[in-house]
């Protein structure tokens, strides 16, 4: 008999996968968001993702921010698509002995982090339940030729982020173990856990111009967002300037920590990991400065399937792991 | 402090919404679905609904009927609007001692239930949670004109309904309370609760000749269903012929039940309620007929916003009650 912790998610997930039948769909199962074809070119496009509370509602989190964070987390996958939200719905599983009150405060969040990216809460559902459960579903409308896959990466292309990674993973560890930092860098880390950022005005540039390759948003970490478009492209990675926030760095020398594993396979990152012809690298440059953000240059899509790092003149290889439910413990 | 569990669920649902910002949309805010215009008279219609496993999946319910019954439900409510759903997403919360294969059974569940009425499931999502919560939510192309509303019902409309009642009810109480009955009875009951059907055909056909004024689905209980076309059509009723089920009539005489307990108040049915223009109603009786379905008059619209029911010759109030989260117990 085996039992779902044993295999953990992505297994479950392909069980899953494997006992459904599928129409011909604009975009592959699998990839961000799935789509539905409403006209020629037109595409309904449809994500949803649950937030739970004794998994993904760390210690310290209040309500308004975990409503906030539930939208937030799956505006990012519409970012990484390059699609705007129009409506969320919400299905709210509630625990009996939940105040009235924190039912009020997440129902502030789930509205700030709709209109945040100019999308409404349009309805939804609620429950009873033991833990706190949040299942958000958004719907957009997309291109499809304007839609950058996971799976249309090729060698030679720029790998790009939008923003340095492992301040999430730094805030975590704050939040559990106990350990401190300074004032800033707390606001710094906190605030990447507790107030994450969709780059959907990055994503929609990006996506508009026709600029990006390949695309995916790097909640699972950085390492498996590498890992998920090259096996969707089947390509490799060659990363020789890994995104470390500068924050991280000092962070993870003072308190003997692998700054590695914080950038790589902390998840909970809402950045965008984006492969783009090396041609469209400047265009896409000024188009993501143009709207306020931000695009740092990692290294190169390769033939070779292999996923690696250059770090510190050293020849590091990245490990296909990250955040998985049923087997991750933060 | 108030605790949700004392307030109930539609009190938690009014405290949201207040919370909520919502733009000008072509379906109001609390009917069975949500929509989006996306062009002229084109809406994209959204719902979603979550089964949780400690309240919503009876003992004696396999993960297989779980699942199919979790894609069911949400159907149903596309029904009532006249839509067809064409692409379903599932957040799954499972709890990590979970099998494998119990996981696989549901997945196929979930499968059959979309492939039953013409959609898919495109995706989704899987997590650890405490229950096994199940969350679908649907999409759907409809046409703003054709959609039927809670809102519309006038009084002098015949009120109709797609099916017996009482069915779901009484096979609860076999499932919970181990009472008895006859081989083809508990067929009849037990099949209402562990397989039930979503009226589509009936819905489309009736949507599309626009012969129907206000429409809601029976999940909470036909009673509720009932109040909630009163409230939202500001309409009374008057019904002269309470759907009982034949077998639910003979099943609550046997075991000194309530036939109007069972009938009203019992929730998890999924039949129409419909409220039609007497002179649509011959058309909209051979439209039903036309695609295998029946319609069954049960009274008419009042200008008197009371809820009256003659019943053996009595006239009795309907109350309104129904299934309602942190509230009821089965």
């Amino acid at each position: 008999m085996v039992i779902v912790k044993e295999v953990g998610e992505r297994r479950v997930i392909e069980a899953i996968r494997q006992e459904l039948i599928f129409p011909r769909a604009p975009i592959p199962f699998g990839d961000d968001v799935s789509g539905v074809e409403i006209e020629r070119n037109k595409v309904a496009v449809l994500k949803t993702d649950m937030l739970v509370g004794k998994t993904d509602i760390p210690h310290g989190m209040s309500f308004w921010q975990a409503g906030r964070k539930a939208v937030v987390m799956n505006v990012s996958d519409f970012a990484a698509k390059g699609v705007k939200p129009l409506a969320v719905l919400v299905s709210l599983g509630v625990p009996p002995s939940f105040l009235e009150k924190d039912v009020v405060q997440l129902a502030r969040g789930l509205n700030v982090g709709a209109r945040e990216y100019g999308a409404y809460i349009l309805g939804g559902d609620t429950g009873e339940a033991s833990d706190l459960v949040i299942s958000c579903s958004l719907f957009g409308l997309g291109e499809r030729r304007l839609i950058p896959l996971r799976s249309d990466a090729r060698a030679g292309d720029v790998v790009a982020v939008t923003g340095f990674f492992g301040k999430s993973a730094a805030g975590l560890k704050l939040l559990s173990r106990g350990i401190s930092a300074s004032k800033s860098f707390s606001k710094v880390f906190l605030d990447a856990v507790l107030l994450p950022k969709a780059r959907l005005k990055e994503g929609l540039a990006l996506a508009k111009a026709k600029v990006v390759s390949g695309s995916i948003d790097s909640s699972d970490g950085l390492a498996w967002s590498l890992y998920e478009i090259a096996k969707a492209s089947h390509v490799g990675f060659f990363i020789d300037n890994l995104p470390v926030a500068p924050e991280v760095s000092q962070f993870a020398k003072r308190n003997q920590l692998d700054p590695l594993e914080l950038a790589l396979y902390g998840g909970e990152e809402y950045e965008l990991v984006l492969t783009i012809k090396p041609r469209f690298w400047k265009k896409a440059l000024r188009i993501v400065n143009q709207v306020g953000g931000s695009l740092l240059r990692i290294g190169e899509v390769t033939e070779k399937t292999d996923m690696v790092l250059r770090w510190n003149g050293k020849t590091v290889a990245i490990e296909p792991k990250g955040w998985e439910h049923f087997k991750s413990r933060a």
